[in-house]
């Protein structure tokens, strides 16, 4: 049996975060939980401090966590904001940073739990794309294995195993297509939030949900893949795969394609990873029957309905702090789609709008240059939905 | 770039023989033939020698070979019968032995083969059906690697390299269902051997056409894959999938199916066999392109129109000699229904009625007792073939 691994969590109460304390909780053997981060949600965080008692513990909110403290049966070290999710990514005795976080604000810690030499679990996809380089560059000086979560890339990552890296190929990425995948084009930019949220095959937080519909959390994973794996973008491709059964591909020169499929639970990839590389771990997830399914289903992304795509390879194209540019602007763009101020199409048309207003990136952006223009882009991104707040498109013009 | 390995091929003129010089003949500088042996195509033959002047060459009768090296332009060392496939078996300075023979004259062979410690390239799978656990026991001790030329069983390797064997829920074999998938049951007696030669994916010898039409095929390599994996009968399962492009799976504990995917060319994997563990080789196969073909397809096999398949299980659990005779009553009653002595639904009745004339197959049986079996069990299927010739159906009753 594998030895005990120690494991930090950033973003414990998130859908990430809950489904990873579930599997430790199955296999209390092989897992301790030596840190947690989250949010807001008090209530769940509370229940999950006294269930695994986490050496460190860290909310959003100074008062939150002073008032949690008081509360508990033993006593943590406390902490709070930016400087808790550092405390808990580098905290003592960890072998293994889940790194669960939404959006850009996992960089800073994610970057903290490798130069402080934890391996990485990672689900907050935001910091492969907008540091790719730079993270991949410090996790290989600190000898850290980079763990991916993602469904997509956890398929990659087993479908390499075993492989020879030069032998590859391409990468093939599949995508459900999302819930507007055959709606007439002419309807999409009337979608609403509920309808954008429902996605059909999984669960998951709003941003990604919203981005599974638009695609662009394909064009995220397309970047995260060309860093996790160190692969041109040319030989990365994506097919739409709306039963969302075959999780990722890897197309060897020999004609071989060696692919993952599994059941639509993010507890396959979260295990695989927790595990890596010791016993993988049965969750009772139930297998996959591909009788009673039937058949699975191919198509080449349509350019025309998902323009997020094409977006995502011209930034990663352009390089440097591009990517990042074009994550800043799309989490601006999906927030404001959210809060009803921007039509579903106009998701798009914020990003491509705002990566206009950036010269082409820079080679190898410092980090510095890299949080700036994730900055600059969410200002240029927020005047553009700020500018004309309106129920309907701001925008015209085809796409 | 791998290192030169030096080949000798056991049915050189065959379907799989012919596929494996195209190989080597794109990649002079990673093989080198050794050897080659065949069976009556004295023509293709001298084509073979000449272009690629094996040191040891072998035909069924001595007579052709005699006559052959007479015009050859060079002088190798020229052999016949079971003498000479035991010589190019273990010849002096080979690497790997591609066992390529059809049906059970392999096993004498490549039993020689691996006890001359040569890495063996195993498309005859007869060698493994009659006495598998016998050979993988020789090759344990002889430490000689077994790599699978089978599609199904390449795909298999190919998904669990990298992974743990330990983690292993079960292998899922795939079958084209063949030709007679979607014929109404009460047309099967009627087929004839024309139609059932006609199989929609695959091209390839006679008997492996016959026996992927009745299923019996995928019995053979359930039994197959049992000895390759050392996997146990009820952990291995079979899917039918008609398009023939997911070649198999495995599922692992944790719900994760790896499954190796590609076209329908026998040089995927025989290329796979002769270049592991070096680069994959590039022999110009069109990538697979599953937004063109659109859908796959699974289903469960129907026990009551492939009554093959129960009869490959029932016989490996029976264990000890059962497999063989199971083997070597379909020879006959394959050849016999080529003959158009016996129908197509016939087939699978003369090999249940010979393996009902068996006792339970004894736990480890001896060579000798296995080849006992094999000619004992070919006499009475040939009985029985022999008793009524007629163009119908000499059996009656349901299946």
């Amino acid at each position: 049996m594998g030895k005990l691994k120690r494991l930090a969590i950033l973003g414990s109460t998130g859908s990430i975060g809950r489904s990873t304390l579930e599997i430790i909780r199955r296999y209390p053997d092989r897992f301790r939980v030596t840190a947690i981060a989250a949010g807001k949600n008090r209530e769940l965080f509370v229940r999950q401090a006294e269930e695994f008692r986490p050496e460190v513990i860290s909310l959003s909110d100074e008062w939150d966590i002073n008032e949690i403290k008081k509360g508990l049966s033993y006593t943590p070290k406390a902490c709070w904001g930016d400087d808790g999710l550092l405390e808990v990514a580098a905290c003592d005795g960890a072998d293994m940073v889940v790194s669960a976080l939404v959006g850009a604000s996992g960089l800073m810690p994610t970057l903290a739990a490798i130069r402080a030499g934890r391996d990485i679990a990672l689900a907050n996809k935001e910091v492969l794309v907008m540091a790719g380089g730079l993270v991949m560059e410090e996790a290989r000086k600190n000898r850290v294995n980079i763990l991916p979560v993602d469904s997509e890339h956890s398929a990659i990552f087993q479908s390499i195993a075993g492989h020879r890296k030069g032998d590859i190929k391409r990468l093939i990425l599949t995508a459900s297509g999302g819930p507007f995948l055959n709606l007439p084009m002419e309807k999409l930019p009337a979608i609403t939030p509920k309808e954008a949220l429902n996605h059909p095959r999984w669960k998951m937080g709003k941003k990604v949900t919203i981005d599974s519909a638009t695609l662009m959390n394909k064009g995220l994973e397309v970047i995260e893949a060309r860093w996790l794996f160190d692969m041109s973008p040319e030989k990365i491709f994506v097919h739409i795969h709306p039963e969302s059964v075959v999780h990722s591909m890897v197309e060897y020169v020999d004609g071989s394609i060696v692919a993952q499929l599994g059941p639509t639970d993010m507890k396959g990839p979260i295990s695989y990873a927790l595990s890596y590389p010791d016993e993988r771990l049965d969750c009772g997830i139930e297998s996959l029957n591909l009788c009673k399914m039937g058949k699975l289903t191919f198509m080449e992304p349509d350019e025309k309905r998902f323009p997020a795509l094409r977006l995502a390879y011209q930034a990663i194209n352009a390089g440097g702090f591009m990517p990042a540019v074009l994550n800043a602007a799309d989490e601006i763009a999906v927030e404001a789609f959210l809060q009803r101020e921007i039509a579903f199409t106009d998701i798009t048309k914020v990003v491509r709008a705002t990566m206009e207003g950036f010269e082409k990136g820079q080679g190898h952006p410092s980090l510095k240059e890299i949080l700036e223009s994730d900055r600059q882009a969410r200002k240029i991104a927020k005047e553009m939905v700020a500018k004309k707040k309106q129920p309907k498109s701001i925008f015209t013009g085809d796409d």
